[in-house]
């Protein structure tokens, strides 16, 4: 039996999701049913759970099987799983590999439309917000988040999990139109990123003191400032493992991370 | 009366092209359907007509009506055409403006994922193509385009119209994996575009040599190796009026022009 790596890309518009359910579509449901006829049916392991509407451009998968043609599989993914859904890369993974419980660092980035007008080629993937946002001040908001913390303010509670994370950087910029958010951490509670991105954008336009945030963090309550922005600005970027370092985008200063 | 110039942007994806049919869904239907409430019901005129599938980041269209309040109709257009379709701009236009017979000039892009694997994120406004392209034969195949010629050719033929025009510039350019082409004309006969487009990656693949085309657009037929190329790579990027300069994209040397 072989351990796989498949490293895949997706547009989460039309899914209910990463995770496999009952009666729905889904990211997990359609690669194992485009994957059985080559594996006889596997489980397979993900490196970020990703909710309805999330994207990803870096996503990994793991498997157990016997060996396969990994280039004839890689063809027959892409046929089956196309536009929606892209298999990047298939390899041989070291004995024991696992998607998630062996994974180091995950990397997401949110994309906001600052504009009256909607974009028709950018409303799947980024959230457009009319009133202008001061970014200045949204980098104050996320720079004391950098760090080890216990998350449970931002974070849909999920019973007998720890909500402690260490964010290896947090960073907002602005490229005319779009406002960009970049963040690299161990892991991620549910609903983390969209719930800084909520905050982020509150002390945007005003409505909450950057100053703040230490608070709202040390409070370790869900907190009503942090309600979770939608999913679809939303995209896990990278997963990685073992020594590989988790890709910081360029426009991220060295000493934010 | 009042003319007005709206400027306007779609994804053309899950529209059966710009022109008003019945029963399917069109770009012009929606828009006219959008814009009776504050007209009492117009015909709209409209810069270069799209075929199903192409998309538009810079449409003008044009209609008479009684004189509106624009900034409560653009409101209102956006609320009701969002996500697939954007109102940019609506502003009053000389008597006499046609959005179509007024127009001095038109540009477009076409954009290639020259990759074996598709990326969900480009399927809806790229052609995705496996096997490598020489750009630089691409170029010398489109540079003898530039200025004026019969392109029947490349086009459609439409009974009664003419198939010449003029090309300010042609040109391919490659980012990575993504292999693009702009081209500005004083206006495009049906399926001009993307039979540039299909000729062009015959000679990057190596089946047609870039000094053929002479030929082939001087034989005015319609020519075998000129098969359009798909429409959802094909975006209309701009169309100008009177002293208006078209954009030309920054990258595309004055020498083509």
């Amino acid at each position: 039996m072989v351990t796989y790596r498949l490293d895949i890309a997706y547009d989460g518009s039309r899914f209910y999701g990463y995770a496999k359910q009952p009666n729905v579509r889904t990211v997990q449901g359609e690669l194992e049913a485009a994957l059985s006829p080559h594996t006889g049916g596997v489980e397979t392991y993900v490196g970020g759970r990703t909710d309805k509407g999330v994207h990803a451009s870096g996503q990994v998968v793991s498997f157990t099987c016997d060996k396969l043609d990994v280039a004839q599989v890689l063809r027959s993914l892409n046929s089956l799983l196309a536009p929606e859904i892209a298999a990047r890369r298939l390899t041989e993974a070291p004995d024991g590999f696992h998607a998630r419980f062996s994974a180091t660092g995950r990397a997401y980035r949110y994309r906001i439309n600052n504009s009256v007008v909607h974009d028709p080629f950018l409303a799947a993937t980024t959230w457009t917000l009319g009133e202008h946002l001061d970014v200045d001040a949204m980098n104050d908001a996320v720079r004391p988040l950098v760090g080890e913390h216990d998350f449970a303010a931002f974070c849909r509670k999920q019973e007998g999990r720890s909500t402690e994370r260490v964010v290896f950087w947090t960073r907002w910029r602005r490229s005319t139109d779009v406002v960009e958010f970049s963040i690299g951490a161990s892991g991620f509670c549910h609903q983390l990123v969209r719930s800084i991105v909520g905050l982020s954008v509150e002390v945007g336009r005003g409505r909450v003191s950057a100053e703040a945030v230490p608070h709202i963090v040390s409070s370790e309550h869900r907190h009503r400032s942090a309600g979770a922005a939608p999913p679809h600005g939303l995209t896990l970027v990278a997963v990685v493992y073992g020594a590989e370092l988790l890709p910081r985008p360029s426009w991220v200063p060295a000493e934010h991370s």
